[in-house]
Formats: C-alpha cells, structure tokens, sequence
C-alpha cells in the first residue's frame, strides 16, 4: 500500500497580517505565549508591532531571543527553562528559521524528556506540543510551514534535522511588510532557500499532485521576483510575490520532502557556521548536475518555469538549461559560487567527515539520485572549489 | 487590510488508505466514534472493510445510516440525538457529500444549543467541535475537504448552507478503491460536482496563489478522466485521476469559495430533490456565460485546461471556448441539459422563489459577476428550457 500524506498549517497570507496574531492566539486557547524571535527583528520594531494586538485579546506573554544564527542545542535548553519558568501555554514565534526552529525545539523538549538530541531523525516525537503560531520575516526558510526543525549539535558540530508531523505549526502568518526591513544579502540568501526548497520537492521522489504544482509556480514567481526583491526594500509587489514563493515552496518541500542539497547544507552550514540560505545556493547547481539522470524530464519543467525557452531545443538541452538558469541568478545577486570563496577551509578530511554525516542525514531518502558516500564527497569537493 | 486564510484538514491519499481510519481515530483521542454512512456505502461492504482498522485499535464506534439524498433537518436532529445517547467522542463519515454534511451538523448540534437552522450562513459556529475523519466515497462533493455544510431546511424547502473553517474536517482519508463500487451516472453527477468546484473556485473574486493552479490541475484532469472514470468501474488510472481531482477541487473551492452555480443548485436541488452533481451540471455553461465579461481571461485558461487549443484564435473565442468544452462534456456523459428535461416543473413563481433565495445565498458573494434577482432568473430560466 502506498500513502501519500499531505499537512499543512492554517495560513493567514497579506500585508499588515502580524495584527492576527492576538486573535489566533486566543483562538489556539493560549493564556500566556512564549514569544521566541531574533535581535534583528526585535531592533527593527515588528514585537512592537504585535504585542498591542497580544494585548488587546487579553493574552499574557514572555518574551525570548537569546540565540544565534544555526541556533545551537545549548540555546534550546535555555529558552525550554525560559518556557517552563514562565509558565506559557503555547508559543509564538517572530522572525526567520533560526527563531522558528528553537520555538519547535521549545515544544518538543516542554513535552519529553531528555534532550533535543534524542528526537533527531524522522517521527521521534510522540506526545502532543504546544499550540504553536508562526510570523516568518524571511522568504525562504519555510520553516513557518513544514514538519522541519533544525538544531546544532553543538558537539559533534552538525546541524540535527528532526521530521515530524507534530511539528507542522498551527497557524503560519505571512506579512509580506515584514520583507521591507530585510537586508539585500538576506532576502538573497533566503530566496535561494526557497528556490532550493521547490527544487528538491519537484525533482524528491516522494513529489506528488499536491506538490508539484506548487513547486512551479514557486519557481516562476523567485525567477521573476527575487532579483527585483533584493534590488529594493519597498518594491511591494516583490515582496508579495517572495512571501507567496517562500509558502509555495515550504508546502511543497515539507509534503513531497528534499534531497542531497539539504543533506549537505545541514552539514556545512553546520561546521563553518554559514547562512543557510547560501549553503543551498553553492551545492544546489552541484547536487541538480548529479541528479540529472534521474530527473531529465523534471528538470525540464523546472527550466520553463526559470525562463527558458520551452520547445526549439531538445529535451536534455532543456533540462541543462536548469541548471545554468540557477547558476546565472545566483550569479546576478552576488552570491560566492563556491565554499572556498565563503572562506571555508578545504581539506580531504573535512570533506570526508561532512560527507559521512550527509550520507546519514533524512533528507537524502527521497532525492531522486541514490548517492553513497563517494558520490557525495564528488559533490561536496566540486562545491567547495566551485 | 486584505488578508487570504486558507485551511485544509491533514490529507492520507492512496489505494487502500481506509485502513487508516483506526489508527487516525486514536490519533485524535478518540473512545467511541459516530461512524456515519450510507446504505450504498454499508451494502457495498465498505464498512467491514473498515471496522476491524477501529477494532485494532481498540477504538469504539456506533454506526448511523438512517439517511436519505440531500439529508433533512430532521435527519440532523436524529443523528445528533443518537450520537449523544451513544457517548461518542468523534465522528467518522464514510460515504458521499450526504453522509459528510450530516456528520458535520452532528458536530454542530452536539456542542451547540438550538436547531441547525441557527447555523445557517458565515462563521456562527463558535464552539470547538468534536474531532472529525472523513473518508469520501465519491469523487466530486469535497465535503471531506471543505469549510461548507449544507442540510435540507424541510420547512422551507431549500438548501441551507453552513461556512465556517471550524468545519474543516481534522482529517480526510480518500481511498481511490472506494469509487469502484460506484454506478456510472453517480460517477458522472460527482464528477461534474467537481468540475464546477474547480472552475467557480478559479473565476471566483477570492481566487488565490494557493487555489488557483489547484483548480487547474483538477479541470485538466476531469477533462482527461472523468469519461474514462464513467465508462469503466475498475479502470483504476481514471480512479485514482478523478479522486485527485475531487480533492484539488475542494480545496480550491473551499478557499477561494463558489459562486452562482452553487447558489442556484442548492436552491434547485432542495425544491425537486435532485442529485447536486446533475444540478451543477446543467447550471454550470448559463452561469459560465453569464459570467463572462467578468473573467475572459480566466475563461480561456479554462478552456486550455480542458484541452481546447491554447493559440491560434483570440482571447475571447478561446474563452468561449470553455463554455462549449463543458456542455460538450456533460453531453458525452449523458447527463439532461435542462431543468425541464430532469423533470423538473416550470412555472414563473418557481423561478422567482428559487431565484430570491438564492440571491440570499452566501455562495453568491464571490461570484465574478454581480448578480441581482433579474439577473439570476434569467440564468434559471435558461437553465430550465436549456
């Protein structure tokens, strides 16, 4: 018997939608929220923004934002006591997938026992969480929407990634103005995620009727959008259009699952501390080069969808053009090509090490490309020299 | 402020995914639960089928069937009394749209005061409901997936229709296998059930990035399936297409919400008990002509969906184009195209009550095209001599 499983949160989508918050807190039966978000978006006012309409629904909160970007295992514990301490009842999160992916932690460790590190891995989580409700401020990480969360370890230096359905959020709210107060290199970095994301969940193995469409029309919209978005701050219509490419892309890669570029990216970005988002950007021409066996057909599709020529050519032209597609736009917004220009230090045991972890990692069960140990190290080399 | 919500409930989709109803039962902490059908469903087998998935699982149940086509009030109101009288803690549907909405309104009655006509119209459920599981046993109502309910007021006459996303049901089971157990014309009723889901939710003003490629994707496939799906009980390729279908459908329409189509079936349907579906149907091409000058463009997208060619003649000629592809579709599925030919009786204070009511009939506040009673019996008019 074979099962396709497709969850996803409420989604309240539009410009001025953080004023939501309150009222979705109460409407989750929440008394007091841990409210978990990131000295950026604290400095650039959006908890300002939202705690009147926290207020105005009568819902208590704590405030939390003791973490750093990758947040680490250590950081987890904190802001669980934090939690407890505070005697919150469910949990909002405000800002991008570092903030996002603690409250998850937050909810899981306020629920089992034992450390984070004992829910790594898929469907680990068996008691019920929190109520949890999610205000993105990046167009990418997605993490508002999937069943994802993303935690350092901070001892053997790798980034843990736990799959779980629990861990869908309740209500996700997206509001596109929260995009304006990004900078250029971030809006960047995270629409490469996004883009990484819809990549992966066209080409997973596990991609189906729900997905594929969403896949697609999120690659058309960052194809047409994300240069626009990180060419300026208040170019609304960018921003609108990003924040629906970062939903578009989650909903598909949460259900239809990701690939190698996510293996590895949880590996890197873990040992050299680097920004998710470009992690992705450097491996995912790398990673679509080896899966294009697999997926020619796919990769065509995906081609269109990135601007380029639908007929004329034939099929495997089409389907290189992909990935040239991808090179050039990452290319155009000034992100390095390659680990080496990154400033990660290369060497055959490095190499070696990340490698054996990604082989590891969940995310490379539904890449459409069997890949061992060898054939992955191939691609991390290839990566760090670009 | 111009927000987008959109709420679906968690989807299991396969062949054989019924026996999935135990372990989803316990999931939402369910002791005893409300199972509601059909004799349809019940003499075909599909409640063994199901029953020792519960038993596994040591969840309890209760079996409710005493139910007719477009269910009473009444019917409501003795569901309610034995779901009480039985103690049960969830309620699981497994049958048609007919069963689904009694489910529904069993949920609404047994944690709310009054009779269901109290709960008529948009958003006046304010109680948390009970858990719901629905598993479809046809391809086109999409109750199992949609915010709507709607119960035969016996007084009145007519359909009343209830919205509110706490109708969302938790879970929605669709097992593709079910549907061969179904004759051709409920096959064929269902299925124009859900193609008139697909295109009100496409040219509807709430159309949205998360709806639109969703009723798209189920234009094209009913296009390429559903005669396939008529003309063959176990051709499972159109099983499978047109359970897809009736799912991307339902989500579209619940979320971009319908328009006069629904508003007159509901009212057609209620007066001469006619199967929804065949009410759709012969609704569908007036309202899509009538519609017209409101969404030419949408129209054509449409047409191109449903195979017409995609260039060579203008917009409008394409867009008129999807008018004729429907009627030719019901025609090739032998479905009467007129009111008069389903036996329905004419007579001007008919349409003129019809029409008035639905004017008052919250589908109609989405429709592309503004429409005032004049405007909406002149469709029905149309609609009864074809």
């Amino acid at each position: 018997m074979f099962i396709q499983e497709f969850r996803i949160p409420e989604i309240i989508f539009g410009r001025g939608a953080i004023e939501q918050v309150g009222y979705c807190a109460r409407r989750v039966g929440a008394e007091k929220v841990f409210v978990v978000t990131d000295p950026g978006v604290l400095d650039a006012g959006w908890i300002d923004v939202a705690l009147p309409f926290l207020k105005q629904e009568e819902v208590d909160y704590e405030i939390w934002h003791d973490l750093t970007e990758n947040p680490k295992d250590y950081e987890v514990e904190q802001a669980t006591r934090a939690y407890i301490d505070s005697k919150c009842d469910a949990i909002v999160a405000i800002g991008g997938g570092s903030p996002i992916d603690v409250a998850k932690a937050v909810a899981v460790m306020a629920t089992h026992p034992g450390t984070i590190h004992d829910y790594e891995g898929v469907d680990k989580i068996t008691n019920p969480l929190p109520p949890m409700i999610m205000v993105p401020s990046t167009a990418g990480s997605g993490a508002d929407i999937t069943q994802f969360a993303v935690v350092m370890d901070s001892k053997r230096n790798l980034k843990m990634i736990l799959i779980s359905k629990s861990l869908v959020p309740d209500i996700s709210i997206t509001d596109p103005l929260i995009l304006t107060t990004k900078d250029p290199q971030l809006t960047a970095n995270t629409g490469m995620d996004a883009l990484a994301h819809a990549i992966e969940a066209y080409v997973s193995l596990a991609a189906n009727f729900l997905t594929d469409s969403y896949s697609l029309t999120a690659i058309r919209l960052i194809s047409a959008y994300l240069g626009k978005s990180v060419a300026s701050k208040t170019n609304l219509e960018a921003k609108d259009a990003m924040a629906k490419a970062s939903l578009l892309a989650a909903i598909a890669a949460s259900n239809a699952l990701i690939g190698a570029v996510h293996a590895l990216a949880h590996q890197v970005g873990g040992k050299f501390d680097l920004p998710h988002g470009m992690a992705n950007a450097i491996l995912l021409p790398h990673v679509m080069e080896y899966n294009y066996p697999a997926c020619i057909e796919r990769l065509a599709d995906i081609a269109e969808a990135l601007g380029q020529p639908a007929g004329g050519t034939n099929l495997r032209e089409r389907a290189r053009g992909a990935i040239e597609a991808v090179r050039g736009l990452a290319r155009e917004l000034g992100i390095v090509e390659s680990f080496a220009g990154a400033g990660c230090l290369y060497s055959e045991e490095v190499i070696h090490t990340l490698s054996a972890n990604a082989v590891k990692d969940a995310c490379l069960i539904t890449n459409p490309r069997d890949a061992g140990l060898t054939d992955i190290c191939g691609i991390l080399s290839r990566a760090f020299s670009g």
